[in-house]
């Protein structure tokens, strides 16, 4: 056997793991990532080499440690989309709403704290809990994946963590969680702590309801945390960001790691964020693409979780992976997130998702034809 | 009051601290955070511009996750500058050398393993440290800043760190720690426990000696970070690499966040390693001029610590706070790095030496005058 990371002194709860993150495989129709399959319109594209040129002409200097020009107009896109006022002191962004996650870890989780999630959930929460020394308590859900809102204010109740994840729409099953539910969390989380509540929002423009922002009204224990991978179709990008009471916004600069986004990131964002109105028309599209999948899927007689998100799970399966397999002959790559007897698959383009639904069509008649 | 920080349930070690940074002040000349004084060539700037339009022709997808392209280019500036063969196993990049000091940290550090640095040196280390819950030692150094190898290895026997930073050519004082010493420390550290060593390159470019790098033969256990900021006078785009053994650079992916380096910073950093002559010659001119600094400095009268840097240390004063505002006063912005009795100068172009060489020349009059 040759050295390898067992034979270095890494922490032990390393040990034996693998590093996240779907297989990048090579294929026609790619569903897997809930990437948003419309490029960028091409004078946006020029937009954003033009704002690079121009951050390029100044790069021997650290960019903009606040980013404050980025987090004014993330701030507007909120208020305007949203419906709720939210100034520059309610933003922080960072690379990926992974980043911003694990700074709300590093400031309110951490060694001899805890944080909760309901799963399945965006499986990110535990693994960044991990990697910033936060124990991890995994809270119920009901069968049909909606919060089990009495199971968890139990659970809080009980474990009394220092941090509630609430990811709505749910990721990988699809499904929104009602403000009512997140309030009965918010107060079940104050009333055993206190603790902060993390509601992701990754998905929300793809959502039939609204965001739950103007929730951050009078309660400064509450973060929303956004991203412009999906909506804006910017998942190269890595641009994560969080709404919340200023004083969460002071908090995390106490961990961030100083000039963590770059110069040509905030130069891309902020040239994205010039194109707000064209990206949200795609995601227009990509919602009635998702309710197509959701009702072509169950035409063909697969039960859907309800889907407010750009993806939809679709099952049951005795062996989802097998199933996963046969998919993948046909071409087309959807994921396989380890919830037992789904599987879940993205809104793509009308064309990559015909393709996927006749992948799903030819399946029934095998399953048919061998029963 | 306000609601504010304190009032959040923020870990309790974060509670009346402040962000790390350097105060981002407008004044003419600004020599006070080692950035290259130089701007990037046009025909890079407009290289990256179109490195970056073809990037976000894809936007919509995630980036390499393993930036293999990036990392391959960087191996081979390695293999070139340095003299030691390194291939693309070998190097693992992030969002600047603190984030990839984080993710060894988080691998190698964190809860109930502690680190120990020699200080003064670079104050992310202990900072990350902190922000990774890793218990951090300071560690000695002589009079003369140098590292008291002894001692060192003393408390490296007495204390068993995890992690062991060596920082060469060290920041903020400028000079270089001898191959010699940093074998040793490996040594004592390997003894003690066995830990990692990290010896920490982001100015070695501008050193009168060689890079270490060719001590990672036969040492799994040492590591070399280095950065673009400096050298490739590149601080806006924050590119941080490592290089090590495979495995090392296999342990940081159990940690680091996926997809965390945007597609537009790999276009970017990726178009700066096409015109490295260029740019190492802005190097060989910022040496020259660190040299004039050095000397001119001490022509006055002052004391320099030996500089293997960018920047220069010099003193002393009996309150250097109180000279670093005479010298913004005169419209040149140095650091205070909070060494006491001496205050730190970077580089800059020949014009912005002169200001501030005739600043210190005005302050050495006027100390004489009131003598």
């Amino acid at each position: 056997m040759s050295f390898g990371i067992d034979d270095l002194p890494v922490r032990d709860e390393l040990r034996g793991k693998s590093p996240y993150g779907a297989p990048q495989l090579d294929v026609p129709v790619r569903l897997n990532t809930n990437e948003n399959p419309y490029p960028l319109p091409e004078p946006l594209v020029e937009r954003i080499a033009e704002r690079v040129r121009e951050a390029a002409r100044q790069l021997n200097r650290y960019p903009d440690r606040d980013a404050v020009e980025l987090r004014t107009r993330l701030a507007e896109y909120l208020t305007k989309t949203a419906g709720h006022p939210v100034g520059v002191e309610n933003v922080w962004a960072a690379n990926g709403s992974n980043e911003v996650i694990q700074q709300l870890l590093q400031t309110f989780g951490g060694p001899g704290r805890t944080a909760i999630g309901f799963e399945p959930s965006y499986s990110m929460h535990a693994l960044i809990a991990r990697g910033t020394g936060t124990g991890w308590i995994s809270g119920p859900r009901h069968e049909d994946f909606t919060v089990d809102v009495p199971a968890a204010e139990k659970a809080i109740a009980e474990h009394r963590p220092d941090v509630v994840f609430v990811t709505t729409p749910n990721n990988p099953t699809g499904n929104a969680v009602p403000a009512e539910a997140v309030l009965a969390l918010y107060e079940a989380a104050q009333a055993a702590k206190p603790s902060m509540v993390i509601v992701d929002e990754a998905y929300v423009e793809f959502s039939h309801g609204a965001s739950l922002l103007p929730l951050l009204e009078g309660r400064p224990n509450l973060v929303v945390s956004r991203t412009m991978s999906k909506a804006f179709g910017a998942a190269g990008l890595r641009l994560g960001y969080l709404a919340a009471h200023p004083a969460v916004v002071d908090a995390v600069q106490l961990v961030r790691l100083p000039y963590h986004l770059s110069a040509v990131t905030q130069a891309t964002a902020l040239a994205a964020l010039e194109h707000t109105d064209t990206l949200l028309g795609y995601v227009e599209q990509l919602k009635t693409e998702r309710d197509r999948l959701v009702a072509g899927l169950r035409d063909l007689g697969y039960e859907v979780t309800e889907s407010d998100a750009n993806f939809v799970q679709f099952g049951r399966f005795e062996d989802s992976h097998a199933v996963w397999r046969k998919i993948l002959d046909r071409g087309v790559l959807v994921r396989d997130n380890g919830v037992p007897g789904w599987l879940r698959v993205t809104a793509g383009t009308p064309a990559e998702n015909d393709a996927f639904l006749d992948a799903a069509r030819d399946l029934k008649k095998e399953q048919e034809q061998s029963a």
